[in-house]
């Protein structure tokens, strides 16, 4: 007997009357006295099939009707062809019955609920349609970022999450320890002995994995990271979290075009992606979550993305006469507003701003001749604001050790990141991709607690 | 002027005679008064693009002379194919000049190094033959499970990294804190209120992905994890780290048989994706670092690997006659003395080790009906020992509940996780894969740490 999943049924061309055997969960169960209809969903694909089962001839018929929401079936049955109704097919059953049982009060009712809702059964909120569509689509995102990157050759790093260097010499962190809280050692001052530690000395979690990743980039020419990050930010933001994932290609002998080429590349090829596997899931988010997200992606698919100097984008947005709530003038470093209004109203697409002020970027940036700006890039998109920022790295050996001292960075921690221009400068460049933000923007969820399985965020961390 | 990368040039079928521009880092330098050759690496293939600089019409041929290893240059020259000699082509410059510098103390000279002495430049070592071979196989060998469990309808998630609580129930933990460890918060009674940390609880770094993992598994039918797991334990042995990479599938609908075919489905996947894109990589290692290496995974790409129950394995064990340092005795959790033997000298293959006592596995494993074992499934690699473990996961409520229980488990901690039974009782069947042991097989390295872009290990987390 065939074993189809319901996927293998949706994505069939014609079906042969034929005898098959299916597991799945019940959504829904509709019956009268004579027939009784089953939504099943396996998992494989967002949409049900729906299996009949006639009391006529099924001797658990009363029991059948009586399956709780949720519970596992097993049916055996025959698949039809339905070329009048809404669904290609359904299965008219032989033998169905509950081989794994649930619960009555199970909170997925059919009724809508609230995303806050949904947020506190982290658990169980993949089983809806919206969850299912956002959680599939990340999955395949994050498949087509690799394809993508690996088919040009970048070389995959696990820079670590340990570690004992804050690679933007700023932003919060989270401390990483074994030491007894309840009885920490001492030094002979009193004050915490962090060469008791578990490392020898204080380790947090990474904010970023650039800097080690350019020591890969430095043997394979194009490397990327693709790994969790942390920040240790009292933030409450629908677009802030604790917790997240960033892809921070970084590419040898390359200069700001040649990372905007890519960045443009990968948001064009997940959006690809996307369409060519997850039709489905972008279909029901476009109808119920996100009205015009489909025209929106394909726009972003077929544009080429702007590009604009930071000088240029302050004048503007001075020229707009947009009332903004922090006020704009060359050097400020660019809020949410200022980066939506750039893409969604002056450029209406993806725009990519370069050469900032240095005084408000990373010390790994490359000065610009102009002594003013660095050679660094931003991606701002539309409904996001800045789903990624870049820059070339300064890799003059002298240049790179003048700027660790000016931005009073403690130069032993910085002696390896120097090395590798020692023995090498060698020019690159790189960027970070906030994943989360690009499945933000390509499933139209709003909050990125809604885009991340179990989200982390002050005061809750759950599961 | 075309610019193509090496790994362009030794992938070419001919080499019609053409003007190129390439970018490199030196690599080698010999010269005589007339002519130099440099060997030049741009990090896209583990084999180098000898240049021919001739003095004759180069007036900076001195200055060439003397560029320093791992310097980076530019050159324009002719590609010409060298039918009598060992590289398919060589490039005569044109010109060439030094864009980038490097100094003379370059620690990466000709000579051989130690893995030891090489562990301690660990931002410079992916610059040598072995580590460039090594962590371009970690690339690939990421992307072709990705690429395998994707192809497959399997869901990736990302599980959190900053958990609340603990899988195994075991396993020593690091915390994560953002207290002021000089300046704690306390209770009324004097211990550190943990309720004033970021999270408002304590929370640690995850030890598995699994119990979130299995949420997904019961809404997509199939979902894995792919990220990095956390040991705090003071081991010191060539096989454990601090922090280290896990793969965790997990299959609704599922029983021990499918996740073995699973398991054995990736192995044999990622040792056939390397054959077919890393050949110059493995060839290199079997040569220089691990001979045979290429012998014993065509071996194990083409073997059906064994299956063996643990009462047996222990009968094999025990008559086998071997002289083990822990004695073996059914109930023994098998050590890796035991776990090679089997693998290397019983089956001479890897092994899947099936249905262990309960008293030495995890409370999550399903109980089999003899009531002294669980339906458990290990697999056992030649010169590794435990790669991967796996299992049935207790679907049902009430024996799930006992067995929390029976382990002295908080049950408040555990309440989603029974919850996600309590809403449907899903037979399914899960494993995990060390990803460093399955590197350390396919590259043959020996000590976990030269398979880690960056180890980390007790007193010991530099960059």
């Amino acid at each position: 007997m065939q074993k189809p999943t319901v996927r293998d049924l949706y994505t069939r061309e014609s079906y042969p009357e034929e005898s098959i055997e299916m597991e799945g969960w019940v959504r829904t169960i509709r019956s009268s006295k004579k027939i009784a209809f089953i939504e099943m969903n396996d998992g494989t694909f967002l949409k049900n099939a729906q299996i009949i089962v006639k009391s006529a001839n099924t001797p658990n018929f009363k029991d059948i009707t009586k399956i709780p929401i949720s519970a596992t079936i097993k049916v055996t049955g025959k698949v039809i062809e339905t070329p009048d109704a809404p669904q290609p097919f359904e299965i008219h059953a032989d033998s169905l019955k509950e081989i794994g049982g649930s619960n009555s009060d199970y909170p997925l009712q059919k009724k809508a609920h609230s995303y806050e809702f949904l947020r506190k059964i982290a658990h169980l909120r993949p089983r809806t349609n919206t969850f299912y569509s956002v959680f599939k689509i990340r999955s395949l995102a994050a498949f087509a970022i690799h394809q993508y990157l690996q088919s040009k050759g970048f070389v995959y790093v696990n820079t670590p999450i340990i570690t004992s260097s804050d690679t933007e010499g700023a932003g919060q962190m989270f401390r990483v320890t074994t030491m007894d809280m309840n009885n920490l050692p001492k030094t002979k001052d009193g004050k915490v002995d962090d060469s008791k530690d578990f490392f020898g000395q204080e380790t947090n979690l990474t904010v970023s994995g650039q800097l080690p990743g350019e020591a890969y980039t430095l043997a394979f020419k194009d490397s990327y990271t693709f790994g969790p990050t942390f920040r240790a930010e009292n933030s409450h933001t629908s677009r802030h979290a604790s917790e997240f994932w960033m892809i921070e290609p970084d590419m040898a002998f390359a200069n700001l075009q040649d990372i905007i080429d890519v960045q443009e590349g990968i948001v064009k090829y997940v959006i690809k992606y996307l369409f060519d596997h997850a039709e489905e899931e972008l279909k029901f988010l476009d109808e119920n979550v996100n009205h015009g997200l489909i025209k929106r992606l394909m726009h972003t698919k077929n544009e080429k993305f702007a590009v604009v100097t930071y000088t240029k984008a302050i004048k503007l947005l001075e020229d707009s006469g947009a009332d903004f709530k922090a006020p704009v003038k060359w050097g400020i470093d660019l809020q949410s507003e200022h980066e939506r209004y750039l893409s969604e109203q002056i450029f209406k697409k993806p725009v990519f701003v370069t050469d900032y002020p240095k005084g408000i970027k990373a010390f790994y940036m490359r000065d610009n001749e102009d002594g003013k700006t660095v050679a660094a890039v931003d991606m701002l998109m539309p409904t996001i604001g800045e789903m990624s920022g870049g820059s070339e790295r300064e890799e003059r050996y002298n240049e790179l050790k003048k700027k660790i001292h000016d931005f009073n960075l403690p130069p032993e921690e910085y002696q390896w990141y120097l090395e590798l221009r020692k023995y090498g400068e060698t020019k690159h460049s790189g960027f970070g991709i906030g994943f989360e933000r690009l499945l933000m923007y390509v499933t139209g969820m709003e909050n990125i607690r809604d885009v991340i399985p179990f989200p982390r965020e002050p005061g809750n961390a759950p599961f």
